[in-house]
């Protein structure tokens, strides 16, 4: 059975090679194929507020995902939040358990509404579980995301309020 | 006359007022209306590419703003700026001059568009600057801003294509 717990600085192993192969396709994430380990820790572990893994029966880490506030001040109690899945782990509902987790969490930490700025319009799977999970579609950007293959392509705001 | 220049450090002792006052608002920043001087100076001097001054004749600093990318790696294309104009200096044109100068800055520096995050929908006056200026609303996030006078109101992101 799988498990969402708070990551552990032991997961890091098993999480940085998930991380790493993710943003290499560079077709969903802003961060660079080539980014460093240590700069993909810091943005991954060190500066969010919390980082959640997602882990097998056995130990084997299947996914991971941070939460932090999107903006500081007067803009902090909307969230933000990114997910990621292993390769091997695709399609078992693993993005989807980390987002629900990922509200729970974020109402319990006091934020009021997630928001995620980036998302590619060409990862139309990915558009197509946030709207399922409740988020819309609040705003478009035009060409905001160099996909290695496809090159300038739009990518969407998506939002949810969590609380009334 | 007024110049536009690169911010320099001298230039902090009047460049920090300017901010704190505007930030203490709590109506058109996100940071805090009580931030720090240290983190302001971290966000607006320190993470940005690039920190410019209006200045004028007399050496008095008029408005400032910050030049940086919105997004790492494959969203690094799309730069995001922020102008904040002194109180006594209102309404003679500063913002304007700064968002035209840091147009072109953001064109020479390699940018191909311009993005504001989180336009607060009750700073009517500043959305129909940056319209006039060909920027778009492309985004609405409702109620994304805690404005410390009307509660949580609506901001938009806002788009202007600089290059084709």
């Amino acid at each position: 059975m799988t498990i969402i717990r708070q990551f552990q600085p032991d997961d890091w192993a098993q999480v940085w090679p998930m991380l790493q192969a993710t943003f290499a396709t560079g077709d969903t994430y802003a961060f660079a194929p080539d980014s460093s380990e240590s700069d993909i820790y810091r943005a991954w572990i060190e500066l969010p507020q919390a980082t959640y893994v997602a882990a097998a029966g056995d130990g084997a880490i299947l996914g991971t995902y941070y939460l932090k506030p999107n903006q500081v001040g007067l803009g902090n109690h909307v969230c933000n939040c990114g997910y990621v899945v292993a390769a091997a782990a695709q399609g078992q509902g693993i993005a989807r358990a980390m987002c629900e987790h990922s509200q729970t969490e974020a109402i319990a930490q006091g934020f009021r509404a997630m928001q995620f700025n980036l998302v590619v319009s060409t990862n139309e799977r990915a558009v197509r579980l946030w709207q399922g999970l409740g988020f819309q579609i609040v705003g478009m950007l035009p060409g905001a995301f160099r996909h290695v293959r496809l090159g300038y392509v739009d990518a969407f705001v998506m939002f949810k309020q969590l609380v009334d």
